[in-house]
């Protein structure tokens, strides 16, 4: 059943692949970032890299090492100075397409960023990146879950509406969001404003519960989530010799991480707290003088997440003052809950529902977390109509070394349903 | 082997059991005070009362109503409103023998106060109050200690003082202190300054490892502590309803139970700690408002002590702190290990020794604690030497029903101890 | 609007305030049992009584001491003792029309028990009962939550179905249930078999959201729950002295307060747990011996309920072996959520529907918790219909010394939907 | 002042300088027991081997693997055949030298095994070993207690007693010990009852309080301690997704290490408890797996320490029955306190007291452990003589990079009081 839309499917194939090759991890995406840049300014986009477009004081979870390292490996991979300048040092692209008559502002969100985890690479293993040759070339990090088919995508509908543009009325703003992974980007471009004017916005994802041949369509679902990590520092001491001049930053974590699992249910949903790393102490015999715990807690609604969160970080001060330690609570990660509108779900139907041989159906209550919906809640804020959506592929599950999409197959549906919904809602009147 | 000193005993035997028949417990001592006060003025001794011996500020653990209600009763019993006036509500007498020669300030403590017993009343128990007649007229109070024979004692040997002024020079104080069951008056007194001035000072008690006959003298030995109560307030929720709204002071209360039981040892001695009582909680479902705890912390150390109650402190604070409810801390008791010179262990000594029929011993590392030890702890701050020793009587056990001390027996050896001690220290030089 | 239906309300009227005059508390209603009893029998009920209806091994919360007292209370007002014999000292009443047709088995559920409060009794408060001389006379104790119109609308159904047994067609079974609050005894009527042949069943409330005129239909909703406390015991010792030689009690139950309420949150639902009252130790310095606590845990499910009673055991029974101490978990109360069928709802909604002047409405997620869950879920276990209404009446709220429900207008629509339900369910067929 | 021993100096220099040139970890001592005993054979003694004097069912803290390894090293090394064969892949030797003439049974120990630290080796830091050319050979790994000197000493020791043979009664055993550090050997040599039948038993050790030139002699000191790890395995869930389906290991092992040091105070004597290390959990989101933590309790007696121990295997199993997760304690080292005897501190004392220019002092509450006092605990509980005493050095300090002993002038002092104790109590009778 040819279109007019296959013309667009080898080049975002083609994207995709390279981009799976070469995955770059939450905060290190400079290559995928500039490629993404060069290609919306070649296709007639104002771009704003970096800093422009992500707030540094609301990033969370950033190595500035790691992030410094694959700065000067882009450099050396032939990245322009010019490119890296404008960035910062920061991950991240916006692509504005000002059709230049009036009309309403539409975003699209797609994130870019890879996993570390180590792909399988043997090609008698069956895993099409490997038998085809585009497995990561990376070791230890990996595109497990899907994010390079986004900007793939992302950049294929950029094509389409630069074709398209006199057809078109309003603006477009393409997202490219780095560090989706553990919910760490979306809230520094929040942050910097990126979505403050704009009317409709919409994300996607790949997979999860979506089959082939389906676009699945979520009107609430996902929980609120904030990530943290805790450092405490205590006094050392010969456990044996002078135990009274040791703090022990051990027993101050250990009472806080039951204290913590301890906060008390809420009525505003239902909730999570997990405390699912401690790490604590230097040897057997000496009062700890370091602990690390790596926490997190859920809400089924904002409201949920905000008192678990609040009444985290009471509980971490009070196990410090109790112990005499020292402390610090480090934000690595926030996400919300699906906030969406009546006209959003509607436009995603019949976006989706104009695709032929595609299924379209609703979805409730997904669980684990997508800061996506950091984006939806600021839009939502303003007055505008925020939506998200699935589109299908077969896989043996997300975060896994043989995680594919079929993206021969599996790109276009995604394609068509962000095509559809520019064509509805930007475009040109009459 | 009749002796001069025999003609002071029945006055002794007589005030004792008259005390025994009317005990006061701590703070409550005002009929006692009273008699104390009106027989040292009749021998000549110049009295200061209540607030003037006690530092209102300093004392721990006393119920206003009770001391009101007593000090009623006082009144009601005939006891004259001008001491009653110069009391100002506190209890604690003192009594100083000016000899108007140069010499020595010399002070005996004596302790007042009665416990919250039942004492047994039937005569057919073989209980000599009851079998006497001089069983407590006090329902539910007791001499059940013995401190009505150090008060009766201590005015023996005023009266003694009084006949012998002439033979003596320097000063001599007569500390009749209140409420030590629960250590909590001796520090009121010590923060009145009643020792400041002392340059020898001697307490004793009648019992414990003491058997009939024996003087003990302790070198060292008590546990330093202190006593105190932990109040938490909560808020109350509905614990199905909205239990987010409540902030439980139970919970508070129970993490730092164990947090304080959890209080690091320390090399600078030996230490304890207990949470003896926790009530927390209106009902089943609601959140609980109240938490009330009974605690206390020992050391073998004056710094251990210290130690472990500068560590509660924090403790009960970061435990408000993580549940976001309300505390108080009150300190309801407060005593200190023996500290002593050779030059009052030789006195001691010396003075026991010459009495006839009597085997004297070291005692060492007695469990348990007692607030003479503060008054002791004073006098050594200032270059002063204090001492402390028991005296013997046969018995079943402290703080019990059935508790006596063969009155007629066991009062003269103390007796003459001090008397001893007074004429060693402060008698005329030639 | 008079109807053939209003000469059954004065005799409703009457009962209701004979009982709201002599309130009894849960596991103590002999009289009210065996008024309920004499009056099924008079009306041609087959009646089963006490051990016949409870099974005492499932009974929750009952104090022997107070049924024994309660039902010589009983014996002494004139119960005749065939019917105390027949009680075996637990109180509860199931009486059984069997029309001698065909057809299915239908049950309502009525509770019968008060709650210790203490009503007002002055008429000039204005509070009905108080002011037309049926308030409560037993000091204390009050029908403060319209049990006492339950059971006396169970009588006046009961009137009606034996007026009418001619027009129906298989059997009907009226439940009188004791001790509902604390939901102590529908548990324990389930275990002895009362619904396991019934097709349909029907429970009511008074009251709650339900306003003057409004019948009220619970799809859903409630939270399961448990009631239990846990007592341990430790082994004392003096706390300075020999600490090692005690067992503490106290740290136990702190340390599982803390641990309960740090219970892993659940997929299964949203849940609750709650440690409402702890009282533990017997002073200061003694390790304490006992610990008291009471305790519930809740789910939105059975199943997230069941998991909190069972790792609420684990964690007890943890704790006392870390501490060496003893323990026991006694269960004091059970409920469930509504389950129900749309045959059930449809049939409430049609009885409900047929009264003149009554609104009708659907509530959903009530608070709280009602142990007639757990007869409707026995019912559904076996594919019968179960169904619970709400009907209403003016108040101040729940549980206060001021409730009341203004028998004359609010009894009768909520005897009309039973007897609507008895007509439609059992009407003779043709 | 040279005398007849100095002819034994050079030698001592020689094997400590090799045996410090090449330091083995505790249990891994193959080819300083090879040494040890090719001397020892060749000095007329009749020697004893691994698994002959360690019971392999009481050694603490050995890695299989480690042990494996290092007897292949040895292997290739050229350590013989014959020896590894005999140990058993346990390290330890055992030497008797029987007079064959009646008399006592002496006893002298020493310790064998290094420690994991990196020694300088650069020879212009003035570190004498560096500079002298005998700094250890084996990355990571340093004699940086002493015990190199030990062992030589014991050696040079074995070469006088074989030489004055003829002058001897009784039968002198010399112990090589494994693994003192971490306090690991000692336990095992004792049960396999090296120590059973002997009178006298000495120990030394080289440094800590005493300063060259000093022989100090320990009457008491030393706390009891058993080192252990706790390991605990729970069950994996996503902690967002199904909570309920896990259990966190971290969540047993916190509440354990707050419990561990909540152990009460015991009256037995001074106590110590330290959760030094605690690693657990996987990731943030998953509940933690594994928890390993790394524990010790010490007493300032054995049933101070045994007390200690036991209270902490409870409450590991306590808490691991709360979270409903799998434990096992793994006891990794063990000491005691010093037990002597008057004849034994007399016996040092003249021994000592003896050697010209050397100060005796006697050494009261030395902080730390000593493994040696379980051999001294079996000794005395049969009847015999224990003693041990420290040898002086300069040092900054022992467990350091630039511990060094300056072997020349501070081995001979120690060397010639296990001379003169051997010949006052295997001296020939006239």
């Amino acid at each position: 059943m040819a279109d007019e839309y296959d013309a667009y499917v080898p080049e975002m194939v083609e994207t995709r692949r390279r981009l799976h090759a070469h995955p770059e991890l939450g905060w290190t995406e400079f290559e995928t970032t500039a490629l993404v840049a060069q290609r919306l300014q070649a296709l007639g986009f104002e771009i704003h890299l970096g800093t422009e477009v992500v707030n540094p004081e609301a990033v969370l979870g950033r190595d500035p090492k790691a992030a410094k390292a694959a700065e000067e490996r882009a450099r050396a991979h032939g990245v322009p100075e010019e490119i890296l300048q404008r960035m910062g040092g920061y991950t991240g692209c916006v692509g504005i397409l000002d059709t230049g008559r009036p009309g309403p502002t539409l975003a699209f969100r797609h994130d870019m960023d890879a996993l570390p985890i180590q792909e399988i690479t043997d090609p008698k293993s069956g895993h099409l990146p490997a038998v085809e040759g585009f497995a990561s070339t990376v070791k230890g990090v990996m595109h497990a879950c899907g994010h390079d088919s986004h900007t793939a995508t992302g950049l294929g509908v950029a094509h389409w509406l630069s074709d398209h543009k006199a057809e078109l009325c309003g603006r477009i703003k393409l997202i490219f969001q780095p560090a989706e992974e553990g919910t760490r980007g979306a809230g520094a471009m929040v942050a910097a404003g990126v979505v403050d004017d704009v009317d409709w916005f919409f994300g996607a994802h790949v997979g999860t519960v979506a089959k082939p041949g389906e676009i699945v369509i979520q009107p609430d679902g996902y929980m609120a989530t904030t990530k943290f990590d805790v450092n405490y520092t205590g006094v050392p001491s010969h456990a044996g010799g002078n135990p009274e001049k040791g703090r022990s930053a051990l027993i101050a974590a250990a009472d806080a991480a039951v204290m913590l699992t301890a906060i008390t249910r809420t009525s505003e949903g239902d909730t999570r707290v997990a405390v699912g790393r401690l790490d604590a102490g230097e040897g057997r015999n000496i009062t700890p003088v370091h602990a690390h715990m790596e926490c997190e807690v859920r809400g089924s609604t904002f409201a949920a997440n905000d008192y678990m969160f609040s009444r985290a970080q009471e509980v971490v001060k009070g196990s410090a003052e109790m112990m005499g330690v020292k402390y610090e609570i480090i934000k690595t990660g926030q996400a919300g809950v699906i906030e969406t509108t009546d006209a959003a779900l509607a436009a995603m139907h019949k976006a989706a529902g104009e695709i032929p041989g595609i299924k379209v159906r609703d979805y409730h209550n997904a669980g684990g977390s997508e800061d996506c919906t950091l984006f939806m809640h600021r839009v939502a804020e303003h007055g505008g109509n925020p939506g998200f959506f699935l589109f299908g592929c077969n896989h043996h599950g997300h975060h896994r070394p043989d995680f594919d999409i079929q993206d021969t197959k599996n790109m276009k549906p995604a394609f068509l349903v962000f095509v559809n919904l520019a064509r509805d809602i930007c475009g040109r009147r009459a």
